[in-house]
């Protein structure tokens, strides 16, 4: 019944783990609730294995497959390029891809290195030039219905100037020394741990959030377990030929505090050691008139606090954020229908989508990702400095003046 | 990439609105997470109006239309007949389907009727035995995993003998008087007000968490708003022509209470008329040995008492039910990375597959719809007789037997 | 340093186990915190062993003391008794200390039935009449700063018309069968069980919060557990001497439901049997306008839904109530320090002399207790008779008019 | 009715405000529920304007007053100095009242300045010496139940190895600007703002609850609001004489990170700008073995995750620390009629009496105090040193070997 009248967008995805798990199913999904400006055609998923390739794209219904992205990246049929692989690999695929004139959306961390996000932005910048291509990376919380809301209201001057950013992003996975060495643990291949990885969402949420950048900060980064079990799957880690152990070469855990570039305070935790926290982000923002309290636990509330209230009735609003007037639910169900983790990434190419037909980049742009970058290598540099204050080189007003 | 070697299950779907949209996302994306025994094809969508339907199909991804459903039941491409209409036509399409030799899966609750339910299980029960065919009724809930987590707790003995149940189902879409009439607010079409919507639910909660029926009820409903406003849309319903108001004939809300065939007691409500409760599906049980509480405003969550615990360490824990160890989770994401509101309807494809290829029907089985159909004209002939005790017909014990 | 140029008020108390505790904590800090209208003499304390009332008045800062309480209505230096007694003597002693001419503070239940209760308030309004006493029942949460907001704001119309209240009093102290026999399972001496005991607060706190009556009921008693070992110390229990186990012959649990006088719905549950419930007093009210939510286990704590608000900002608000504004609450710490179990004791005395000081009785009356007898006893009846409705006699226009 | 036998420990309290209010209700209380040691006597109360002082003693219950705490300390009825006055007085006073062979109980922060500090460490241990006095600090959140439990449950291993904590104190009492000054704003009376005040209490609990001190720290203060109104009865402030505002010479917020003495890592924050929070301290504790959390806003209730139990139940417990078995609270009510803010203060007088009885000084001691004061102290330096790290001396061995 899909004669449609849409332009068609042939979209090409490398990775089909988690990531790509998730991706596809925005894919598969975003048409079926929003109207969009566009034919999406799943037309091709690459893998390094033939056969397990095919097997996933069976699987998570894409047409065709490749084993090599160089391929991916060079087909007709290919106008969108989705990286889903580890963060080694983005800043080659990505600059292939925009170079050659597809549009990108890039998993985060935007990169490795902030050298390596620089020329991420420069060749965006430039495909976008010389290609009118968009390219945009996946900080995909940013489009949890009430993470919008907290935009929105904070945008809207309900929280007047903000004073306070407290966010956390806490997990439980390796604290078991006996969980298994994995790709994540490894800095030749994810660049970083609990900082990159999980650090590198609640650095984007409290500069979204708030529409303020981090100005500098100081941090301190550990590794509890420096030696893990290595499964029989994971024996092609670098450096590991299925012996017994494999060393942990990334953080487990990073803290930090920064200022904002309005004057506020900031405090940041990310671990993977924290029992009992399965996925908590938590951000909370403490303006002169107000404040904001999210947790990822309970994804669907947001609470608020308005200071201008009666102190008699004043308290916390538990915002259950599953009314048609809030960001993008009114495709979904009733109130009190919540939603689930895997939403957020359908709103993503819902935007996405919407930014490639007016041809303005949908933020986050990759500039946006190197921002972030920045901020994780200067947390970086400070634990490795005597936790002195890093000051964060400002990106150019062009790229981050209007968040959102 | 689909070239599946699995047997074809046709399946032909009648009703597109609210639970024809989570019933489609259900069939699209259960192939995507699950393995199942069958390829499912999306053969055909029924309404009554060919462009609106044409418009959902395309939408919704099905291949093809009718505009009768007695079309529908008759096709050969169309193995399972999925109703997902109001409960007043429940009735003569699930009987004509079940005839016609197709499995069956109906939109709760099972009928308008005790006798119309009554002639529903006898339809099945007759095919089953002709055909082969399963009949299965939707009461989703269950299969939301931290309610299948209850039941197995329950189950496995961990709460003792069942002493308490309270349960409530809180909403608040036509506390407001200027909220429009609805196809759900006419006693001809939707059978009741909130106590067959939603009561119907927690009352199978009840009786799925504790593996126990309600041997009697006494009960009261009250409409609080008895004339609305019609919706330009709207004007059809029964009774009206699109003039300023039509009158609302059935229950605003119910409460109720009754026991259990173990003994215990139980509490019901049901009402849309609890300002800020937007799908509080709230259900606490205490057995002799623990509690358990769930609260759907928090769906990937059971509360848990085990009163075999030290009192000193004591307390109702927290249990995220995220982890791949809790029903249906390992198919989705990491701990933490929790579901949605429309989850539930994929697993109940899961089971229902499963069934067909089994050859045993799933529960909750026409049989089990039944008694909840008992259970809501026991409560209406309460609530008309002096709030009287009105004892509940036990349902034959042999379809009822082992709760899942 | 007290030489204190107030009037003097001398009280007696009957009883010092959990009750009398509390009420002589009451007594000593309501000077040390609010002014009030007289200078309280802790004059008498009263018990039947003479050594442990000794002890007692010793530890709780009485005075003196007496083993018979027709000793202590009749000594000249008490002018208003504090009856801390189980129920089976509420009406003796009360009626005797009106007749003496003595304000009377009494605990609740009022009586352990209709006619009792009748009585005393009978004796109440004659001693009023006779020698301008007052005479206040113990219905002690009614004074926790909290519930005195949620009576405020629907006093204030901030809730609307109410349609729905529930309310539970949940606690587990003897979910274990294995919990020793006490006076208050015994119906001699109790009256009723939960249904009384703690039935009553919530039937009391029901109406007192909405300002409407209870017009009729149905119910449900249930006794889980009906026999019990008997503690060495409780040897002394009507009709055991010593012997391994006794009777309970009150209820473990109470259910029922009924109609407030403004038309509204309501549902009731007390049970000692809810595992891992401690002391949870919860109270829902919605109304056409907004809905409140309490529960004692977060006592400083009231949530308020506003419907008039904004839908997308609109949430229940969690009003820590521990500000000047609040009930009560000027008079102790900062806000944010919250008040414990005992602080609504002291609340009760501050209005209790209040009223003595005015004239005027304090809510609530004998006539308020009444009331909840009356309830109690519809209840019990209900029970008893097939779960039939029982309406409730109307008090008094005039002693029940304005609540608070 | 008081005819102790016990011996008699006369006390003598100087400051009559907030903690003068806590500390009189300690004393007036501890005797009622708890059996001591001594038969307290509330003997003196100090205060600089006589009439003043009278009337605060007649209100709290004091037997004699002073106009000059040197009076006060030669009083041979004086055993004991509660001292409750700012923290510019606290060495001078404390000093003079060991010297003088009494018993001292001083409130927190211990001194304004490390050297402050360390004099009075070096007086009590020659007090302790030369009298058998001994001297607390008055961290008394340490006895709030559910910290206690909190501290016994890591002191049992039940976490294992520290790995992190999270503590924030937040309140809002001045974030708006129009809140007038106090003297907790002016450096010169107050030594430090947030940091002191708050970020001591939150120091102390998380050195508590671990049982490790603070080795090192990075820290930033920040002042959002520089000028306030002068209130009319504040215009004796330093620098002010009632003219239209005053300078604030504090930080009003403190964010650090540190390291524990067992290697894990701790962030704190302390805010008196975070709106909607009253009086929140958040302790959260994550171990190898399992988590805790505790929020003030919540004081009966202890969070602990034990990660040793089955995957698929485990959750955090939300223990309600009001049973028998846990600490101090057996005195009091029955489990669920939870305690309130003052009751801390009661708990200390008890342990403070005990340590008097046994001649062992009871934790928190001044060198505890001492130890959060250099914390204090390093994070200020930090804060104008470029955030460097900031190593904390170690406190002798000897006096915080056993934390509790």
């Amino acid at each position: 019944m899909s004669s449609s009248s849409l332009p068609r967008l042939g979209v090409g995805m490398i990775g089909y783990a988690f990531m790509g798990a998730a991706h596809s199913q925005a894919w598969r999904t975003a048409p079926r609730f929003f109207p969009l400006p566009f034919d999406v055609d799943m037309a091709v998923l690459c893998g390094r294995d033939e056969g397990r390739v095919r097997d996933a794209a069976a699987r998570l219904a894409w047409h065709d497959v490749e084993t090599d992205w160089r391929a991916l990246v060079a087909r007709d049929d290919v106008d969108l390029v989705d990286v889903c692989t580890p963060g080694d690999t983005h800043a080659e695929i990505a600059v292939a891809a925009l170079e050659a004139g597809k549009h990108v959306l890039c998993e985060k961390p935007l990169a490795n290195s902030v050298a390596e996000a620089e020329r991420m932005v420069a060749a965006a910048e430039a495909a976008a030039a010389a290609h009118g291509v968009v390219a945009m990376v996946g900080f995909t919380y940013r489009r949890v219905p009430a993470i919008q809301l907290a935009r929105q209201l904070v945008a809207e001057g309900r929280l007047g100037q903000v004073r306070h950013v407290r966010a956390q992003y806490l997990q439980d996975w390796i604290a078991d020394p006996a969980a298994p060495m994995s790709w994540r643990l490894d800095r030749s291949r994810a660049g970083s741990g609990a900082l990159g990885d999980i650090g590198a969402h609640v650095v984007d949420l409290a500069q979204f959030i708030t529409g303020e950048n981090l100005t500098g900060v100081s941090g301190m980064l550990e590794t509890f377990v420096h030696e893990r079990p290595v499964a029989a799957e994971h024996s092609g880690l670098h450096g590991t030929a299925g012996q017994g152990t494999a060393q942990v070469t990334v953080d487990d855990a990073a803290i930090f505090y920064g200022r904002l570039s309005g004057g506020g305070l900031a405090t940041f935790e990310a671990t993977r050691f924290a029992w009992g926290r399965k996925n908590a982000i938590r951000v909370e923002v403490n303006g002169s008139a107000g404040s904001l309290a999210f947790d990822f636990e309970d994804m669907n509330v947001l609470h608020l606090f308005d200071a201008t209230e009666d102190t008699r009735t004043a308290g916390f609003r538990r915002i259950v954020v599953t009314e048609p007037e809030h960001p993008f639910v009114a495709a979904w169900w009733p109130a009190g229908h919540g939603l689930g983790y895997e939403h957020g990434f359908t709103h993503q190419v819902v935007d996405l989508l919407g930014g490639i037909a007016s041809g303005e980049a949908p933020r986050p742009t990759f500039a946006d990702g190197l921002q972030v970058q920045r901020v994780l290598a200067a947390v970086e540099e400070s634990s490795t400095s005597g936790n002195r204050w890093v000051p964060i080189q400002e990106t150019p007003a062009a790229t981050v003046g209007a968040h959102e």
